[in-house]
């Protein structure tokens, strides 16, 4: 079969950002490997959330990876059941430093997952929402990482070496979160198939509480938009 | 319980390289974790090495980690069966450039595994056994792609923005493999415990014809010393 579009990995989580970058990259005209992790997660409903959208945007490939790792290892309030899902009223409240739902080297282990994909499936471009504005203060969504990941990604692969590695896309890291959505707001991305909270109630239905949710709907707000999904709490 | 002994993870194939890092690990006086991979490689004997290796060193703890990534992504005589992997008589017909034996992205998803269970561990260091003499040309062993990695990984992880990220290193990086088997030999590495075939026979025993067992072979000839383990080819 001969290809005439471009491909891009798009690394999907199902939230905000992910669904929005895959918007962009199928508004660009490539053709979409999606690639979602299921990592042991509490919020495991973005996997459902992920599916709806590569459905929605015929995503040539969807690969959803088992990841026991971060589950085996802790150490975050996404990952153990031991450490709560921190929540607040307004994002005024939000904790400063790095929260408590940071997952150690979670972003290095799906960009690296994402460039072995990009090798094998020929794919020109990577692209991964990370967002360093109206973010939760993790150190692997800044554009230094993401740079320096890049140039070590390079070196890595025979791709890299041979000169046709896979380039690294991060089209919502200077944007506030109400760019975000007025951006795929504008592309037609449903984001009544997404999914953003980390602590869901048990029918999946968003907290409104924890830090992605107030981001979220911040970002909605602030956008003069409304936010398709339902919520538990009305505190915002 | 107070630990006395800084930690480090050693990234342990149970192939001759990586047993030669736990040794010279061990003899730094480093309490040791190994990291080992399932990632569906032909030869899984070696991962019966690595437990060997981790009982004689006394590791506090064996993370053997299943990747399902690598099988399924395929590209590679290691874990594609429609790929076959290469064989010669000698270490002068190895062929030239990036062999078949290549897996796509696999010390960048390793060391990437690594760096997050450093960080959960509060490990100083990671010992990684890469070589780039003696080796099969895979451009993720080469000292750029590590440098670029280190940064990386650096900037990734809470623990680097705070100033305490592990130190990554490669003490067998500009050994040939004669070398590398003198200084184990001379640490005491126990190098009957070692696995390092790609093709094995149903038993476990090396083929002695691939490129790791004819690398090894020289290797030990070169050092002037008996390779204890048994081949099933005379050839090298």
């Amino acid at each position: 079969m001969t290809r005439h579009e471009p491909t891009a990995i798009v690394l999907l989580s199902g939230g905000l950002d992910s669904s929005t970058c895959m918007g962009i990259a199928a508004d660009e005209g490539f053709e979409i490997i999606a690639l979602s992790f299921d990592y042991g997660q509490r919020h495991r409903c973005e996997l459902e959330a992920s599916r709806r959208l590569v459905r929605h945007y015929r995503a040539r490939r969807h690969m959803i990876c088992e990841l026991g790792l971060f589950r085996e290892l802790g150490g975050s309030a996404l990952t153990d059941d031991g450490i709560p899902v921190p929540v607040a009223d307004s994002v005024a409240q939000i904790g400063e430093g790095i929260p408590t739902t940071y997952v150690p080297a979670r972003n290095l282990v799906f960009l690296s997952y994402a460039v072995g994909l990009a090798e094998v499936e020929g794919a020109s471009t990577i692209f991964i929402g990370v967002n360093a504005v109206d973010y939760s203060g993790y150190p692997d969504c800044r554009p230094e990482f993401i740079q320096a990941f890049a140039e070590a990604a390079g070196l890595a692969i025979k791709a890299g070496v041979e000169g046709r590695g896979p380039s690294l896309r991060t089209p919502l890291i200077d944007l506030s979160k109400a760019e975000i959505i007025a951006k795929g707001r504008a592309l037609g991305v449903p984001y009544e198939l997404t999914h953003s909270c980390y602590h869901p109630r048990e029918d999946g239905t968003a907290c409104g509480r924890c830090d992605s949710c107030l981001l979220r709907r911040k970002g909605f707000a602030d956008a003069g938009l409304c936010d398709p999904i339902p919520y538990a709490s009305s505190a915002a």
